[in-house]
């Protein structure tokens, strides 16, 4: 028994008029391990995407895309909920995105909990999607990135990646995003905080969160230690120097300061070029990536290839052949047709 | 002007017989960039694979390999001298290899400086090698782990594989040695050692140098310090609980309390099997490692390829195409031959 899927053309007809649930089906499509479902997605972000292309006119080229991250219990769902509330007062439509590699392991998810953005769920001109789970980092973030795309095509202004905070996420994060936001908590340093040096080097916008209640002495503290280590950051590509703000998500203070310094990075790198040159490294970025992807499996598929390698494995764990002869010998099961 | 190459059967019957310059030219064949090296290379371990495995009889499953490492400035090229000189002197004969990406970027090499060990570079029972140069860590690391084949088939029977101390590399050594040392300064900790965490814990053996002196309370403390630490570690999948050691390399102290452990630590994982299997795991890991790199290789090389990615390239540029789809319009540029 299987339902019948919309066509392709319904599916683009509808993610372009912005129906939340073929919109929702497509990303499901995306994030399907199943061949005929991702041909499909892949048929219909093809036919999306010269319309995106058109969309993206200047001044901004389209929507923005903000990293946020943070480590737990830093506030990232109501901070985000915070943010995209504000947002949509502006006119904005804010769609939500996550990447956590963690949630196939631990069941639970960034945003799989629905009641945590209860106000931003509830709104019309809002979009929450939780991460997509999977065997591989690569995996989880590739879906993603696909997704940024399909909620694009339905009209979504600001998408926001979030993740968790400890690594290997945020990178993938920033590498689909325009800007990077990283929440700290008041008062405690980073070794507390569970936050590698690298990410808050990556950081555009450092935010104290919970700035409120007694902890506004500490949030103080806490943004002039962040100021200072901010200015000894090495210079980025981008040309902008970090900002260090504070806010109280709970308290729904800060959080128009924060959104006018994300239009001030945005017009400053749109100014100086960097905004449209790290896109294309992020393209040229991906497309490398869901190559190689693409190979492994093609290659590791491939009955042949599965044949030779058993043969030559047993060979190379007796240590009567090197790997690289090894490798050698798979590799030549194909033809490369030179 | 090419000089003609000795023939594989010289360089195989010249390597048996532990002749030390046809050992030093196949190195160099292992090193190089060339596609015909690489073949002559590949040819050459493959005829000297089952000799080694043949004499790769129990109790000790042929050469014992280790890795030394640590941070710059804790005597690493001191502390191998002492240890391959005492080897020497055992009637062992020991082999020093490395891994340093870096020695390509900053000319400069570990084991670069011939002077750094004097004596054991003129010992006639020692072989010494520099790191290859090359321009990734894989690269350097699948070079010195075929390095490892020929010093092994030329008669050396403890093979030690130095790396700089600080990340990848190390992983690398990991993956193609039976045992990991680590060396430490008296009194610094972790952090001013420039040392990460996970480097601590990959180590089964834990050794402060420079023990001498007026150091040798700060050494005493250090030791300390990290036997308090090491019980706090995880369960290692050998079984084996790492141990903390003090030497002064320079004035040759504590020497032979390491090769004990090392052989202690050798005993203990050849009865409980985790010696044979570790060695199965990294050859698995280096059929792979092999194999994806052949793979990218010889894909981004086909002119197919090249043509139909740089046709692509420009439509995901302009954000027509998806990375996804121009992976697949790629790949589909291959014969599969399903």
């Amino acid at each position: 028994m299987r339902r019948t899927l919309p066509s392709v053309e319904q599916f683009v007809k509808g993610i372009r008029a912005s129906d939340r649930v073929l919109l929702g089906q497509a990303i499901t499509l995306v994030e399907s391990a199943r061949e005929e479902h991702q041909i499909l997605a892949r048929e219909i972000i093809a036919q999306l995407l010269p319309a995106i292309a058109v969309a993206a006119k200047p001044p901004t080229l389209g929507a923005l895309r903000i990293a946020v991250t943070g480590a737990p219990g830093v506030g990232k769902s109501t901070f985000i909920e915070a943010l995209g509330m504000y947002l949509v007062e502006q006119g904005k439509r804010p769609a939500v995105l996550a990447i956590d590699p963690s949630s196939a392991v631990s069941g639970g998810s960034i945003l799989g909990d629905k009641t945590r953005m209860e106000r931003l769920s509830a709104s019309e001109q809002a979009f929450i999607r939780p991460s997509p789970s999977g065997d591989s980092l690569g995996g989880v973030a590739r879906k993603t990135r696909e997704a940024i795309v399909l909620v694009e095509a339905a009209g979504f202004d600001t998408v926001i990646v979030e993740t968790v905070g400890v690594g290997q996420s945020e990178i993938a994060a920033q590498r689909m995003t325009d800007l990077f936001i990283l929440l700290l908590l008041p008062g405690a340093g980073d070794e507390l905080q569970g936050i590698k040096r690298g990410i808050v080097e990556m950081a555009d916008l450092l935010v104290v969160n919970k700035s409120d209640g007694d902890r506004i002495q500490l949030a103080n503290q806490a943004r002039g230690h962040y100021m200072n280590a901010a200015h000894l950051f090495p210079i980025k590509p981008s040309g902008w120097q970090p900002r260090v703000l504070a806010c109280s998500a709970l308290e729904n203070f800060g959080i128009d300061a924060i959104w006018t310094a994300v239009l001030e990075f945005q017009k400053h790198t749109l100014a100086n070029g960097f905004f449209q040159e790290n896109r294309h490294q992020q393209a040229r970025y991906w497309l490398e990536d869901s190559l190689e992807a693409g190979l492994r499996s093609r290659f590791y598929k491939h009955p042949g290839v599965q044949a030779k390698l058993a043969e030559v494995e047993a060979e190379v764990l007796a240590g009567r052949m090197s790997p690289t002869d090894a490798a050698a010998r798979v590799l030549g099961v194909l033809d490369w047709g030179r």
